[in-house]
């Protein structure tokens, strides 16, 4: 393997996706439009808890989403059965999703006029950490399932992040995980960053998570 | 983005190491040690099922394990705490697992008098599918609190593996898993796979998992 070249285009990439973000970051802020990137591995809950998201803020919020998978449509006709506005990327087998799919996402949605837009990412807790999307969030579940010590295993995700939601909470006596544990874990790595415990499936936890973003939407607009 | 400057270099990393993967199977059938490459989403028991497989087999198997993560040794210091040889590669941030590192794990392993040796890849569903570790059998798990949709939004890995295991059988009951479609979703993709469905933590299927893989080592070794 070519590892000079391979880090040479890579950073390259990057680096061009850097720009792509701001741009996009500068359009959504003139239109007040605020951009979450949801991040989390594979099953660990991101289109439950957009759904619940979407039901405790649709009173308040004009909403959308950009679903992003390698090849399907699965998640996107779920938002848009609740009457979401949903576009979808197909990645076509790429393991993350860049300023430039969103870029496009976005102009297939139309962004005027709404206030948050979810961006459901790949599900990959290892491409995307490094990727910048565009989004004034970053956002990565962690469901309970999962175990306290991915922390330990994949880092740069837990670092990067703005905010981490414990999901799948009413999972929490079939396994043993150790909630502290890996709160400390997190914090180590991210002192600053925001914690929720949620269950999307018995709500617990769901407006708390909500109002919070709810203010950080509200803050951004003023 | 150069798009066709990435897609190039790609093609050619991925030549590269086909090449190197395939001297490396050359060299592992030569020594009748049969090497397994386990792939799974992020906690969905990847560590738990080698474990469980190990005390199945270790009275039949000379076996050892070649860990990889981003950044820790949670992992390989489970499985030395068994008394099994465990080498931990850490990937810096990549993604995957290629036949390169293995290459380096096998090196400091030292796989002379071995039956069996696992490759516990990054947990990612999406970018090990593509790359050849030099595994004569590549398995992935589908923990069932993941969902039973996954095959639909990660298709290229269950049409890559030679089998599926489907771990935490003893959530079904908190989780709307439907078994049967799932499986008819797999087989669309890959009509000859095998899949096994287990709970690392209640010990179900546990072994019947664990005669089929030692079967397929003693014919390997034949």
């Amino acid at each position: 393997m070519d590892e000079v070249r391979l880090i040479e285009v890579k950073e390259g990439i990057l680096a061009d996706n850097k720009k792509t973000a701001e741009a996009l970051k500068q359009s959504l802020k003139s239109k007040k439009v605020f951009m979450v990137n949801l991040m989390a591995s594979p099953g660990s809950g991101k289109t439950s808890l957009i759904l619940k998201t979407i039901e405790a803020l649709r009173k308040d919020l004009t909403i959308g989403v950009i679903e992003a998978d390698l090849d399907s449509k699965v998640d996107s006709e779920k938002i848009a059965a609740q009457g979401i506005k949903a576009v979808q990327l197909k990645t076509g087998g790429f393991c993350h999703v860049d300023a430039t799919m969103v870029a496009k996402g976005l102009d297939a949605m139309n962004p005027d006029g709404f206030d948050l837009i979810f961006i459901e990412n790949v599900g990959n807790l290892v491409c995307p950490a490094e990727v910048d999307t565009g989004a004034a969030l970053d956002a990565v579940i962690l469901s309970v399932p999962e175990g306290d010590d991915k922390p330990l295993k994949y880092p740069v995700i837990f670092a990067a992040v703005d905010v981490l939601v414990v999901n799948k909470m009413d999972f929490m006596e079939l396994c043993d995980f150790n909630l502290e544990a890996m709160k400390e874990r997190v914090r180590a790595l991210n002192p600053g960053i925001a914690i929720f415990e949620v269950s999307s499936r018995t709500g617990q936890g769901v407006e708390e998570w909500s109002n919070w973003l709810k203010n950080k939407v509200r803050e951004y607009q003023a």
